[in-house]
């Protein structure tokens, strides 16, 4: 078999680790499979890399940016090659050059274009274990270019498929995907299975397992994925296209809180507004999520969105500077909310999940603000102090408890 | 005029040092010159990885701990591009494999064998300083080697050779080479000009201000070099092939404290021995220096030679090992020894300045254990503790003070 294993900058944040995940590494070769691995930089290093930047620069350049960080995962690479050469195994560690992984010129953000596999598929010949890069790749003009955060999950999961691996495993500091976030909902049940679609709702919607970018190319080239913890040796959950077991409505619930709402209020009721308002937004690379659009009653009509809350700033900025070509009276926004969100395959051919959901709410006292729902998701925004209370709720009222 | 311009790491050990080269480049930008950077690692980086390396792994593999050490000038070149972007001039970062800086396949002790030019010359045509990173390289294999400590000085001169150069300028904390170690010999004076052949052999006796690789390097491309301090403006020190000024007999006087003497004693006087010994010691990559042999009146002869002190441990224990073999009744040692040698390539027509040398020693009570000489150079070898007065009693016996 061949394996790619990929590990956080947490589980390889000091010797200690490094060492742990050299010697899970080495069972598998030991068991006589072809062994891809792939890291992260060490714990915070990327952070502490872009401190240094911003100290000499505070907007560094992006290209530049990308040379600087590249040297994280190369570092960690590298040592945990002297690691398995330390515990009796070959090793040799590769970066972005050696692999050599084409990607898009955008620095900073990058999407992999081509693995060339010879390099990797040679060192596997000479029966060691090979050690890339996470979240770096080249560009065509050969910079360096970086994947975005959690990019190292693409990394794998890109590499699984150019080397038609018979298994990609990310290893996190959970030991699987959860029904809901373990921290909040006491009774949560870590899921044997979850389809793609699933998972990459609950990805986006802030499960924050895995990169949803990598879900989306696992579902692209059927990677098969298994999400374990590198701390025990737990089974996992495994990501892939269809579930075998009997479907449940709702698999999963996932909140957000890094949101905010914002509203623009007594607009004109004329065509062209609204595309105004999001092509300013896009221009200033802000994603808008959830959108609500008043039905035109009156002479003037309101349009609230949600955008994410760190993104706040420079889209209060952005609107109230075109605030009189909009034709906005007044902007009003609110920055304590949260997303809760339902995720299921099952309830796609179930038309009273969302009303469930939102009976559910309604006996918990809990007020919905905006609704969005897609084929196998129902998203509602409601107040952040209420969101563990919330998930709770409809975590029982699904039935998704152990 | 093309300019390539070196500063080790103690020149970017931090934001303000970063700063500060940044300015210095960009005024010869601003004159109209194009300008390529060579750059180590910050400060004590190197150091620190390594540490980091023996902390995972008593005895890295040389190939993962170069993969590992190339990390620090990548990071040097990546901040200082920003640094000059903030300061409003565009500026562009290249490690080893952009460059390409083509090797030898020899880890931690690799010899540029060829440098593509390519890319540096569209980025100086883009109107942009190039920086690069010193100390590493490329093999064959795709893998990154470095060039030894001092490394970043042969890069520089290795870039400047084969762009053409105009200039290429090595930044250090000293500004200039002088007739002895300022510390040592208070009446010092910097030399305005030195030949390649005479900053050789300061370079290998200790002076320490080039690395002597990338002298040789220079003398054999015909690259002039000047030696400034990163600190000040002042006007440094220019190595060339011919030194237009009259010449001093003597150049210079440079100490080397990293020095013991072993002696094998009661060898039996017949054929072989001495290669018996000399091969044992290069292949354990020990360098000797002087080597003094006894004259045969007796039936068995000693051999003492001198090697850098901290090969002693390592040396002692070959020799040991192998006393049988070799035949030597007896192995002594002295490590409180030091070689002062005086440099000038006026010394070649005036057979006078060795005895001078020695009359010099004698009238300061100074004993010579051994002594060596080359063309343009003489060394004795002394008792340590008689090193600074030796240096000034030679300094001012050949007049060498300002």
């Amino acid at each position: 078999m061949l394996i790619v294993k990929k590990f956080g900058g947490t589980s390889v944040a000091d010797k200690e680790r490094i060492m742990n995940v050299a010697n899970r590494c080495i069972k598998d070769y030991k068991a006589g499979h072809d062994v891809v691995v792939v890291l992260s930089a060490m714990g915070k290093q990327t952070d502490v890399l872009i401190d240094m930047a911003k100290d000499i620069n505070p907007q560094p350049g992006k290209r530049e940016l990308d040379m600087l960080l590249t040297t994280g995962e190369q570092t960690s690479v590298a040592l945990m090659a002297m690691a398995m050469s330390y515990l009796g195994v070959p090793a040799v560690s590769l970066n972005a050059f050696q692999v050599a992984m084409h990607t898009t010129s955008a620095y900073g953000n990058a999407r992999i274009k081509r693995i060339d596999t010879e390099r990797i598929r040679n060192e596997l010949d000479l029966k060691k274990i090979v050690i890339v890069t996470g979240f770096q790749g080249i560009n065509k003009y050969d910079d360096y270019t970086t994947l975005g955060r959690g990019g190292s999950d693409t990394t794998a999961v890109a590499l699984a498929a150019a080397l038609h691996a018979d298994a990609c495993e990310i290893y996190t500091d959970v030991d699987g995907v959860y029904t809901a976030d373990p921290r909040i909902v006491k009774n949560a049940r870590k899921m044997k299975e979850i389809t793609y679609d699933e998972m990459l709702d609950l990805a986006t919607l802030g499960a924050g397992v895995l990169h949803n970018r990598s879900v989306e190319m696992a579902k692209k080239y059927n990677v098969q994925l298994v999400v374990r913890s590198s701390l025990n040796e737990s089974e996992g959950t495994v990501v892939k296209e269809d579930v075998k077991v009997e479907r449940m409505l709702v698999s999963g619930v996932a909140a957000d809180k890094n949101v905010t709402r914002l509203s623009l209020i007594g607009l004109k009721d004329k065509p062209g507004i609204a595309f105004k308002v999001f092509d300013l937004l896009a221009k200033a690379n802000i994603n808008v999520d959830m959108i609500l659009q008043s039905i035109g009653r009156y002479e003037t009509k309101d349009i609230s969105f949600t955008i994410p809350r760190d993104s706040f700033d420079e889209a209060y900025k952005v609107l109230n500077d075109n605030k009189a070509s909009i034709g906005a009276e007044e902007i009003s926004y609110n920055n304590k909310v949260a997303k809760v969100s339902i995720v299921g395959a099952g309830m796609m051919s179930n038309p009273g999940v969302a009303a469930k959901m939102f009976e559910t709410l309604y006996n918990s006292n809990i007020n919905i603000n905006m609704i969005s729902t897609s084929e196998i998701r129902v998203t509602v925004l409601i107040n952040e102090q209420d969101t563990d209370k919330a998930m709770n709720a409809v975590h029982d009222a699904f039935g998704l408890a152990d």
